[in-house]
């Protein structure tokens, strides 16, 4: 009992000195008393109106989705980088980028037994063609890998269906990515998944998947919950299934595309560098809004509100739109590259990334230091008026994942993210799901965080 | 003030007397105390497991949708006639019913301009084909028949698409069903809706529509409200739009379909009769079990309860699955010519349909005289154990509606229909929309209503 009370004590103090030492160390560092003012205008000026959320509209409904490689993706790129130029920004330039090009292609599948039906499907990202007359087999039902490795022995010459229902994205995607190499070991000729979400109206999600050297290529796509789970059902009454599958899809020599970079530069201290913003690339289906055009243009409007409201901080601020995250990361690691080959990663104190879906914000979450989450929090304060003030602990963005692993301080904007799962990846990701005001307060929420930590007294610390 | 005083006293005493009498009506045409015990059995009978729900399951995947005309409408047909002999019924029968048969055929839309993208689409029932090459034309959107006649100067030649957000059903529909018609009279070429829902994952619903003799016919189909309003939000800004619609949908000579009654004679006065059930037939998406295999399935297994519990009730009960309310009523129609013609109209003393997907059941919406209000409200009581004693005034179902316009007295189950037209006439109408117990609870309403219904000891009044 006694030593229990003792360790119990120790801790209490450890804990409480740790949190009174952070906070004086935040407080020195910034005094978010004086950004009072400075984060209000921030706020009335993205809160004002629906003009920032229509802009967004055109832009969506001009370019539709924008897919590595795509016509669509560069020509979206030249309007943003044109336009970003008449914003009047410090400095607007782009950065080749090598990025891969798979093109779907026409594609279906069909279950030919116990009764003909159209499934319908979305191939997935890296995916090899069937034969130009398709593949036609039975299909053998899995609810998992460990399910799959009892069947392995049934798996010789069959379509492989993993029906696995949505936990996490983290966990169920993982059929995505490893389904078809998985498969392919127990001699599948193709694979199948139930699609990686929570909720469908017959839509097929896709994403991104791998193969694996040694291993042979089978196709591999997602066809929806509510077949998925039909056709694990008639599997389950003893009834045989076969389902012809029709993919088209190519790799095409890797093409050119570009991450593009705005920037405001630092009054005292230029060379430190505050970078944000999200992916400009999307998956080939609906118009990639939520995932993430919203993120690039929210941080490109936090920008412009700073510029417009004559808000210059001592640090240089710089909004990045990176390219082909969805099916290479080729853009994040580019950029990595770029400011360890001029050695301005050491300058970069803070990188924060929206790719959640630019619904109501809750705030961030960060990834760093003690002190430097300290430090985050007591700016996050000055967000309370809009309800995104919530700085929890762990988070970042795949295309800031580089940087950050190389000791970049790094966080995620947090959004409710109810609804997310089920349009991402889906035709249904559309500018009609969002709202004005939510993406408002989005910006609101970049503009306050990156001007604070951007212009505060002292370096956010490693 | 002294006269509307008087009025109001006047009205009161007024009420009060009716509700008075017809209560006073009502317990002397039943006494529902007498069956307490009858419906807790049934209850308890239909809420057991999950067996009903999964003999539904089996119909939905093993014959999917079921349009008037097809073979699989046949199919289950002949499936569920078979399957109800073994039920030992006292009678199970089919009526011959021709029915329209419209093909959809291959079909599609293209946004051509400001720039080509795919439009998800449903061609309307009925309607008539492209030309073999299509029709692309410049696209005139309007939000009304009213906006359309203040444009019907600038309708000739074009696409005409309503861009009308769902308000009601009733509404809202009337865009689907005379769409086509409005927009050939001021010479378009064809017509597009926004789909009759108001949730979409790019998913269109399709209904049947309407020609007017000396209208010219067009081309008249459904994209999604994904769509709609981005192609609305394009026109606005001016841009120029061209859409290519292809569809190959025909009308063949009319085919035969069936009803299907299956009977359980009445122990004293089996001439009357107290029918119920639901529509057989589908759109041609989805599994069409929401609408409406859900409510056939459970007037059918309201019947096997009774037959199961021994409760053969004084008078006769008829459960019928109609078919053809999709497009046509040719099977409500037939059964109303069918009765009139062998002079049982007139014994038909209460009509019953579920019609409205088999969701939580909250009650039933009656038609018919007060004095029969009553008494329905009366047997309402019994269903206060799983809270679908909510009767209200106006009801009844588009199958029964022509026996119903012939004096028969008729009410419609009423569910939370908060997501039916989420899925309505979509790919979507799957089983997995549905649960078990929300099933379970509308066999109970419906049988309970049925049996005491039919045993009570007075008829109940026209
Ligand atoms: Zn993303
Ligand atoms: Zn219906």
């Amino acid at each position: 009992m006694k030593s229990i009370r003792l360790i119990c004590f120790t801790l209490l103090f450890l804990f409480s000195a740790t949190g009174f030492n952070s906070t004086v160390y935040a407080q020195e560092h910034v005094d978010i008393e004086a950004y009072r003012d400075d984060a209000e205008k921030i706020i009335n000026a993205a809160m004002k109106d629906n003009q920032k959320f229509e802009y967004l509209t055109q832009f969506a409904d001009r370019f539709g989705h924008r897919f590595s490689g795509s016509e669509s993706l560069e020509n979206s790129i030249d309007w943003i980088v044109n336009e970003m130029k008449k914003d009047g920004f410090d400095r607007v330039f782009t950065q080749d980028v090598k990025v891969p090009y798979w093109v779907r292609g026409e594609e279906s599948a069909t279950l030919m037994s116990p009764r003909k039906k159209n499934l319908p499907m979305l191939g997935l990202g890296g995916s090899v063609a069937t034969p130009e007359e398709g593949i036609e087999a039975e299909v053998l039902v899995v609810s998992s890998f460990e399910d799959l490795k009892e069947k392995a022995d049934q798996a010789e010459g069959k379509i492989v269906l993993y029906d696995v229902p949505f936990t996490t994205y983290g966990q169920t995607v993982q059929y995505r990515l490893r389904g078809a190499v998985e498969a392919a070991k127990v001699g599948a000729v193709a694979s199948l998944i139930r699609s990686v979400g929570p909720y469908s109206m017959q839509t097929p999600h896709t994403g991104t998947s791998r193969y694996e050297d040694g291993v042979k290529k089978i196709p591999h796509a997602a066809i929806t919950l509510e077949d998925a789970a039909m056709i694990h059902r008639m599997s389950d009454r003893g009834e045989t299934i076969r389902i012809l599958l029709e993919m088209d899809a190519k790799t095409l020599p890797n093409a050119t595309s570009r991450n593009i970079i705005a920037e405001m530069k630092g009054s005292e201290n230029p060379e430190e560098i505050v970078v944000f913003g999200g992916h400009i690339d999307s998956w080939d289906v609906g118009q990639g809004v939520m995932d993430d055009a919203g993120g690039c243009f929210a941080a490109w409007e936090a920008l412009r509100i700073m510029k417009e409201l004559g808000l210059r901080p001592k640090r240089t601020i710089r909004v990045v739109m990176w390219t082909n995250e969805e099916n290479g990361l080729r853009g994040g690691n580019a950029y990595r590259d770029m400011v360890m080959g001029n050695g301005s990663l050491e300058n970069h104190i803070l990188a924060m990334e929206s790719d959640g879906g630019v619904f109501e914000p809750k705030g961030f979450g960060f990834s760093g230091s003690d002190e430097a989450f300290a430090m985050i929090k007591e700016i996050g304060k000055l967000l309370e008026p809009i309800g995104s003030n919530n700085i929890t602990r762990g988070g970042g963005g795949a295309d800031i994942g580089p940087i950050m692993r190389e000791g970049v301080p790094g966080m995620g904007l947090v959004v409710d993210g109810s609804r997310y799962f089920w349009y991402h990846h889906t035709a249904a990701d559309t500018i009609d799901k969002l709202s004005a005001e939510e993406y408002n307060k989005c910006i609101a929420t970049m503009a306050v965080m990156a001007y604070v930590a951007a212009d505060a007294e002292k370096t956010l610390p490693r």
